[in-house]
């Protein structure tokens, strides 16, 4: 089998015929497919609706230490919240802080404050000339959102499968007093599913920063979230506040959680670890800006889950949904663009994405190929500061939240256009 | 029955002999009482323990639209919880925004986006060299902490039982352009539970402030908050939003409004209304804050209540819980304080505070003495910007969580209290 760009003109326009007929025939077929968003199918959100009946009006709803969970209060959250959160985020429940039901929300908070007020008594960034976020690429769109909104200057760093660059990461951090931030997905990166290595975990932790506000924001968002039951094909990544503490820098990082994909996206609850003194700079904030998040929430989940190995056993169930979906989504990629060296796409053991790398250039012209054949995809360049990559090349591929009869369909339509933006690009290369 | 002031030094001693008898007897008992905080008793609490039977793993979880609560989406709030906030609030659905469990939290963001990025497209007010907040005094604590804690220079503002001193913010708002907000408990309000007159509501719709990004605060957290069934004893306002409609100011005011103290304090549903063109400036950000708030707790409520009728019937009893209390702490303050001059209380149709005034310099010393004989009050100055009251004379009274006798010790304790610190005052002045 020949690769695209070893086929001769002829060869390429027949091949394209053959695809612009297969395109067209989708098209008329008129659907509406999503592979956008990294949101739970239906048949994962119907594994905890019995969550929906911790609590009813017979139940007793105080926590363990007699605080009625209904009324005002516990801004930072009921002990047993902490102690289940903490289990699973592998840190102690004096580390947490327990918050609604969105940990994008406590990100927000937290750069919201750094901006107005400043980190731990440091100067508030609004009143700087400048300030830098270091952003690893491709990455998650809402943390970059974030920081665009708070009119950071964002810097790129690559991604390998080890994580990110640390040479360019220690350059900045350790040198440059306007770098305040890093964000990462250290476990099943989005959108790639990297898993960061003991070296790089390590790498962070030994990190000196030039500006004392520097933190790092640690999104666990798919701690427990793996594709597979056997330990050999779960990623394992080491603990970061550990790590900091043992390298004398408890205090650099701040690390999010939330259940959002283990119970309900919309009702949840997210969480923060970090070292006391960063969590007692939350605390004075968070005392003026609430009287306490939903303790009922809270109490709902303890008492659904009791513990994290009750916790894991409901991720086998999300698995078992997820895995066929990503299995049939590899399938389609091999058998289509196999072999054509059009693109390139990852494989992890667990997370919500595949990422995609389309030829150069290519990227914008494919996702809109697919919406015209009723397929959303996220937009290209949005896994990139400013919605700006560079090659215009990457493509986030969410395959958790169509059916899965649906996401197959997808996935044929996504390779078509592949194929068809690639054999354009090398046409027109040809000609040149 | 003479008053202190009337008394000569004799009787005065013999009044303060007595008293103290008394006031160390109760110091015996080692009482632990608190009449510090708006919390909604346990018995109310149980008023809406049956919201907890609403949802069960069974239950249909889509809105009317067909969205499914259980997952990321819908912002701004599911339809059916938009009408239902908005029955309560006397506004349109399309003027609404749902949030999660704190309308605190709301009105601490909107004052963190308006602080970090402005309102409307106006400059931040972290770039400006000065802003000024007006605060109706005596007020609520907890507003007064969120612009202090933004830098805010706040002003007080003397209220009246028509509401805040209209001059003075007339006198303000339309010739400073440094004045940025005001706070308005206008219904009910916090702590003396006074309604604002017709005439002060229209005086707020007709403002011309100075500065475009001036909004009004209408924390209207008390709407439906009434202690008595009688219509004549229900105090009722202009609807903000129209009466600024009607005026041509359609964008100089943010509504807010919530459950905490309808079904749970914890718990909830938080909400905001105001004009298309505010409400668009809220949604930008929110877009980049979360994906959602928690739309089964909206539905939760929604299929609760069903309407405001039944709301409304829900709120009496939480009055008839409330209003014993209420009534039992006016007897024993007229029983015991009825006739001296030594203090003023108010007596409000609803809410959730009484107001009492002191002779000047006295409040802080009553406070610290009712503290050291086992009852817990609001601090002294709480109602006062910065917690400075420049007469330290008004104490907020919150008679709702104590149980009914406790309640009444608590208050027989508080009178004792303020007899003896008004007598040392007459004496001292006396002296003079």
């Amino acid at each position: 089998m020949m690769t695209y760009k070893e086929m001769n003109k002829e060869e390429l326009l027949e091949e394209r015929q053959n695809l612009q007929k297969e395109y067209d025939a989708w098209k008329r077929k008129g659907l509406s497919l999503n592979m956008a968003r990294g949101k739970p199918s239906k048949a994962q959100l119907d594994l905890s609706n019995e969550l929906m009946d911790v609590l009813d009006s017979n139940s007793y709803f105080n926590d363990q230490t007699g605080t009625d969970c209904r009324n005002y209060g516990v801004p930072d959250g009921i002990p047993e919240a902490k102690a289940l959160m903490g289990e699973m985020s592998e840190v102690s429940p004096d580390d947490m802080i327990i918050f609604g039901n969105s940990s994008l929300n406590i990100m927000f908070d937290q750069i919201s404050r750094s901006y107005s007020k400043g980190v731990c008594g440091n100067t508030p960034w609004c009143k700087l000339d400048n300030w830098k976020f270091l952003c690893p690429v491709p990455g998650y769109d809402r943390h970059f959102k974030v920081t665009e909104y708070f009119g950071a200057e964002m810097i790129n760093i690559p991604m390998s499968p080890d994580g990110p660059d640390m040479d360019m990461v220690e350059e900045y951090v350790n040198n440059d007093p306007e770098v305040k931030g890093i964000w990462c997905v250290p476990k099943y990166s989005n959108p790639q599913g990297y898993s960061y290595s003991d070296e790089t975990v390590r790498r962070f932790a030994a990190l000196t920063p030039a500006a004392p506000d520097f933190r790092i924001y640690w999104d666990n968002a798919y701690s427990i979230h793996h594709l597979y039951d056997e330990p050999e094909n779960q990623d394992v990544i080491l603990e970061i506040l550990d790590e900091c503490r043992k390298a004398g820098h408890p205090d650099i990082v701040y690390k999010f959680i939330s259940t959002s994909k283990v119970t309900f996206p919309g009702s949840g609850l997210a969480a923060m670890a970090a070292s006391k003194k960063n969590l007692d700079d939350v605390r004075s904030y968070m005392r003026v800006q609430t009287i306490g998040h939903d303790k009922l929430n809270q109490l709902r989940h303890v008492r659904y889950f009791g513990n994290l190995a009750n916790m894991k056993q409901h991720m086998r169930r999300h698995a078992e949904i997820l895995r066929p979906k990503f299995e049939a989504v590899w399938d389609i990629f091999e058998k289509n663009l196999g072999g054509l060296d059009v693109g390139e796409w990852t494989k992890p053991n667990g997370g919500y994405f595949v990422s995609f790398d389309s030829l150069n250039g290519c990227a914008k012209k494919i996702v809109a190929m697919c919406k015209e054949a009723g397929v959303t995809l996220t937009p290209a360049g949005a896994t990139y500061p400013y919605g700006k990559d560079p090659d215009d090349k990457n493509i986030r591929i969410a395959p958790s939240y169509p059916p899965l009869e649906e996401l197959k369909q997808a996935a044929q339509i996504f390779t078509v256009c592949v194929r068809l933006v690639s054999i354009d690009k090398i046409l027109s290369e040809k000609e040149d």
